[in-house]
C-alpha cells in the first residue's frame, strides 16, 4: 500500500482518509460527554503572578535528558532536547539542548563586559546596556552540536530520537549584528580572523573567518522573546548561523581580531573529524543537510493501531532553506515527497509531515532532506565509506526506524 | 533633531551613529576585563535533567502581573504579558497573557473528549489521540483580548505597557484545521454557524460564522513546540486567527453546528461594544490594526542618558500582515517610517525598531500601524468621537508615552 506514490495518491493520503477514520460516532449516554466532567463542576486555579509559568503537571515527563556514560562529569555534559514530544519548529527555552565544558557560568548582567582587541583601531569594552543600543535584529536559527548523532557512526547506539538527534534547538534570537559591533572598534584591513572567547571556566574559544563574522553572525541577548537562559550563555552569546554549535560562544567575553586562526583546543584536539587513516578534517564548520523522523520514533511508538497515521519530523541545512524532504515507509523502495509546513526560514529547522493509511504491517521509516544546492542527505554507509567510523562529528546520515505490527519503534540500520 | 526625517537621514540614524557611541575604549587595567572574573575561576552548575528549565535568577522579576482591582476574583482575572521586557515576536509560554472566567480547568489528557453535534451527518466524539491523527499545521498568530487597552478609553489609567497592552500573546501553534475535523462529522448545507464551548466551569461559548470556521480556524494542541499550557486550554483550544481572544475557546469540549447564532452570555452581556447612546455594536470580531512602543515605556525607562537610543515596539492586525509602522518622537509633528524586522507573518505580531540620537530633551513617543487595506491606526480621540467612552472593547488608538530629560517615561495623552 505504501509503494504506490505519485500526485493523485498523495492527495488521497493527505486529505481523503480523514472522514470516519479518526473519532467515533457519538453514542447516546456516552459518559465522557453527556455527564458534566469534574473540571466543569468547580472553579479552577486562578491567575498567579508569583511565578514563571510552567507546563501542565500532565506534561511533567517532557524533559531534557542526559546520557550518563557519555561524559565524565555533569559540568561537561549534555542535556538532550525531547524532539519526540515537540512539534512545529520552535524549541521552548525550558527544553532546549544544553552542553557545557565547565558548567554554567553565573554572570550578573550588570557585571557583564565584552572586550574587542587585537587588530582594531580602538580596543573597546561594552556593557550589556551598550550592546543593546545597537540596531537589533530577529532571526530563527537552528543550533546543532557537531557531535549530534555522533554515537551512531558505529551503528545504532541509542534507542530514541532525543538521544540520536537531540543535540539541537531552534529559537528566535534577538540581538545585534556582529559586524556593527566590530565596526565600532574598527577592524584593520589585515584582520582576517576573529577569536570568540567565552567567560566560563573552560574559556571555550574558536577561530572564525572574518567573512562569516561580517556576514550573518549576531551577538544575541534574547531567545524566544525573553533573556537568554543561563545555560545558553546569559547574558550574551555568539550566533553563528548554520555552523557547528561549539562556535556559538556562550557567555561571550572577548573578541580578538587577528590575521590567522588560533588553533586553540576546541579546533585541534576536539571538533575536528578524525578519518580512518588518522588524518583529521579541520574547519568543517557548516552543518550539512539533515533530517529525522521525530514521530513515530522509539520514544513515541504508534499507540492507535492501523489506519490514518501521521509521520512527522525535522529537516535543516547550514546552507539555507530546505526545498524538499522525502519520506519512505518501506526502507527506501519507494520515496514520497513530504509536506513541509510552517515558516520556511534560512538556516532554521523545517517541520515536515507525511500522512498515510497504515495497514498494520511492519514499516521501515526514513527521511532525507534536500538543500538548495542539489545536495541530498546521504546514507550512513555512504558517509562511512569516505570518513570511516572513528569520528564523532558531522554525522548527517539517513536515520532508520523500524515499526513492528504493535507500533513499537526501534533504531535500526538497513543495508 | 528628530524633526528632519527622510531616506538619507534614516540611513544615518540606523547605521551612522554606531561607531564610538556605544561602548568605551578599553583602558589598561580595567578590572572587569583584565582580571579573571569569579565565574571563570570555578566550575559552574552542571546539566540537570530533573526539571523543566527556568530563566536565570537575575531575570526573576520578569513575570506576568495582574491588576487586583480589575476583577472580583483571581479565578476571573487577568495576568498581563510583560511586553516591556520582551523582544522579537515570540511570547515565551511562561509569560503569555492568561484570562479565565472560572479558573483553569484541569483536564487529564486521556479523559479529554471533543464532541461535534447539531446540523451534522454523524455526531462524533474525538479523543485527543484522534485529533492528532488529522494533518497538522503550524502557524504563528497573535491572540489579543478585545478588552486590551480597555481601561484607556477614559484617559491614561495604568502606567505600563504590560497593563495597557499586555492582554496579548503571540506563539506558534501546532494543530489541525477545524474544517478537516468538521468534515469528519459532515456539516449539513443548512449549517451556517458554529458554537464552540469550553469545558471549564464557566462553559465559555461563542458563535462563529461557518465561513470563518472553514477558513483558517484551528484546533491547537501545541504552542511554541510543546503542549498547550493549562491556562491556555490544555489539552486543546480553538484558534480563531485575527479575531478577539474570547472566541479562542480553551479546553474545547463541544462544537455544535446550527443555522443561526446562539446569543450566549459572552456575545450579549459581554464582548459587545457599548456606544454612547446605549446601543451595542455586536459581532465586532476582527481586531483592527494596532501598535505600541514597548521600550522605552513607563516600566522600561531610558537609563543610558542621551545619544544612540533604540525605540522598539509591536504592531499587528487581524486583517493580515503589517506593511508599515510609523514612529514619532515629537508627539506627531514628524513621523518616521520604522524598520519592521523579523518574520512578517499573517495575523502575527510584527516587531519594529527606530534608532535615533537622543539629545536628552523631553520626548513624546507614538507609533501607528498601517494594514494592507490602507487603514491607519487612529488616535484615541478619533475613536472616542465615534464610539464614546463607555465601552471596554476594541480600543486600538495610538498610545503616547512622554519621556523626560532623566529618561523617565509616563502614560499620557496629547490633543
Amino acid at each position: 500500500m505504501h509503494n504506490k506514490s505519485g500526485p493523485s495518491r498523495r492527495k488521497f493520503l493527505t486529505t481523503g482518509l480523514i472522514a470516519g477514520v479518526a473519532g467515533s460516532a457519538a453514542r447516546a449516554g456516552d459518559p465522557t460527554i453527556t455527564n458534566v466532567q469534574p473540571w466543569a463542576q468547580e472553579l479552577g486555579k486562578g491567575v498567579d503572578e508569583r511565578g514563571y509559568g510552567l507546563p501542565s503537571p500532565h506534561e511533567a515527563h517532557v524533559l531534557r535528558k542526559s546520557v550518563p556514560w557519555l561524559t565524565a562529569e555533569d559540568t561537561s555534559s549534555i542535556n538532550f532536547t525531547p524532539l519526540h514530544q515537540l512539534d512545529g519548529i520552535i524549541t521552548p527555552n525550558g527544553l532546549a539542548f544544553e552542553r557545557h565544558h565547565s558548567g554554567v557560568a553565573e554572570i550578573p548582567p550588570a557585571d557583564y563586559r565584552l572586550m574587542i582587541n587585537g587588530l582594531v583601531d580602538t580596543p573597546m569594552v561594552f556593557t550589556l546596556q551598550d550592546l543593546m543600543r545597537f540596531p537589533r535584529y530577529n532571526k530563527v536559527y537552528f543550533l546543532e552540536c557537531t557531535a549530534n548523532s555522533g554515537m551512531e557512526w558505529r551503528g545504532p547506539q541509542l534507542n530514541g530520537v532525543q538521544f540520536t538527534h537531540g543535540m539541537m534547538h531552534n529559537v528566535m534570537y534577538t540581538g545585534v549584528m556582529l559586524r556593527d559591533v566590530l565596526a565600532a572598534a574598527g577592524v584593520k584591513s589585515e584582520g582576517k580572523w576573529l577569536l570568540a572567547e567565552g567567560a566560563d571556566a573552560a574559556g571555550v574559544s574558536r577561530s572564525i573567518p572574518m567573512e562569516k563574522a561580517l556576514d550573518d553572525c549576531m551577538i544575541a541577548f534574547k531567545m524566544n522573546g525573553e533573556a537568554l537562559r543561563a545555560e545558553q550563555g546569559y547574558p550574551a552569546r555568539l550566533v553563528v548561523p548554520g555552523w557547528e554549535g561549539n562556535m556559538w560562544i556562550k557567555w561571550l567575553r572577548r573578541l580578538e581580531i587577528g590575521d590567522q586562526p588560533w588553533h586553540h583546543r576546541e579546533e585541534t584536539s576536539r571538533y575536528t573529524d578524525l578519518m580512518a587513516n588518522g588524518d583529521s578534517r579541520r574547519f568543517t564548520w557548516i552543518m550539512d543537510a539533515k533530517s529525522v523522523i521525530t514521530e513515530p520514533s522509539p520514544q513515541a511508538p504508534i499507540l492507535h493501531g492501523k489506519g490514518q497515521t501521521v509521520i512527522t519530523g525535522l529537516a535543516w541545512s547550514g546552507h539555507g532553506v530546505i526545498p524538499r524532504v522525502d519520506v519512505t515507509v518501506d526502507g527506501g523502495i519507494n520515496w514520497h515527497q513530504a509536506r513541509v509546513d510552517g515558516p520556511c526560514l534560512d538556516k532554521s529547522l523545517h517541520r515536515f509531515y507525511f500522512e498515510f493509511d497504515w495497514d498494520g504491517k511492519p514499516l521501515l521509516l526514513q527521511s532525507r532532506a534536500h538543500d538548495t544546492t542539489g545536495y541530498v542527505q546521504p546514507t550512513k554507509d555512504a558517509l562511512r565509506k569516505i570518513r570511516g567510523v572513528v569520528s564523532n562529528y558531522h554525522n548527517n546520515g539517513i536515520q532508520t526506524w523500524s515499526v513492528d505490527s504493535d507500533g513499537v519503534v526501534d533504531n535500526v540500520e538497513i543495508s
